[in-house]
């Protein structure tokens, strides 16, 4: 069963390369720990993974760059919610050659792809997309539809604007989820919230 | 100003000394990794810091335990989000010398205790509880009142009977997040966003 729901997570500086540190993450990986607390948010519950959820990590950081890591909940295997444990499964992933292609699956669950935010929408299909956007509509109050709907948010930089502009071209609809500018994990959290309470 | 919110975590496991390695927080510290998501999640926002709010961490694992650490968003300085970094501050923290006393302040927002959760519940004074349980009531329906709140809630391990009976004894009153049981961190985001909702 393809998953439902996607998160898209824009590492604007996140490291496309494993040539980061597990023990300086915040120093050395351009803040691939924030896409990291979203993976966890995103996939992770009491005592088991979300089988229904899929997540993209664009990383636009260093040399390798662009890369993205796409992880499935319904085939990822042994995730841990740690940081230091996501950051291993990621940059055991980054290890993997760079193809020059589409999502290439590395490990279970977990396939790396050459290209950014573009080589994940195409890879999203007709999902409807969703902007996370201070300026947008109150999550409560839109109609979410049936169809697989994927949410693009940006890392504490947020999104630029070629993005943007991106998502426009592809009908994205803008949503916020409240009247505080939260991190990217935590609003993983309460859209996924939203997300269980419509479906429960 | 005194926190009008505040959050209490208790680690059953947890450890109440410094004893444990940044290396390996999930394996050695009894998962105090669970409580140091939750630090971040109550504290900080996008570039800033929640003033209103304190957070206090129940230690009741290894040979130091009872231990209680509060983290003051008002007086905390250079709080950062990865987990690493809340480790080392609390590793840090609890380096300090057992008082047998209540809370003392360590460092700049950050006061230690020995006890658990009964010295916190005596440090929150007055302020309303909220014990989360899948239980009860749908937080959207509750009212929460002007008082200063406290939520309470346990690690990956849930709360025990010990603690809940103490809680019930204090008038606590139970709520929850939605219809999946969640992490602790983002019972924590979803509580906020509730809060943040209803004051602004």
């Amino acid at each position: 069963m393809p998953p439902r729901t996607h998160f898209v997570i824009v590492g604007a500086k996140s490291s496309a390369s494993p040539d980061f540190r597990l023990d300086d993450l915040p120093g050395t990986s351009g803040r691939l720990d924030v896409l990291l607390r979203c993976v966890r948010a995103a996939l992770l519950v009491s005592h088991g993974v979300r089988r229904e959820v899929a997540v993209y990590l664009v990383l636009l950081g260093g040399p390798a760059a662009p890369r993205a890591v796409r992880v499935t909940g319904a085939e990822a295997r042994f995730l841990r919610p740690d940081e230091r444990s996501l950051a291993t499964l990621v940059k055991k992933s980054l290890a993997a050659p760079r193809t020059g292609a589409g999502f290439v699956t590395v490990r279970p669950g977990v396939a790396v792809a050459d290209g950014g935010l573009d080589v994940v929408l195409d890879d999203l299909g007709d999902a409807a997309l969703w902007l996370l956007d201070e300026g947008g509509d109150d999550l409560r109050d839109v109609a979410l539809g049936s169809d697989p709907a994927a949410f693009v948010l940006g890392d504490h930089t947020g999104l630029d604007a070629t993005a943007r502009a991106r998502l426009d071209a592809r009908g994205a609809r803008r949503v916020r989820v409240g009247p505080v500018s939260v991190h990217a994990d935590d609003v993983v959290a309460i859209v996924t919230n939203e997300l269980d309470r419509r479906a429960g």
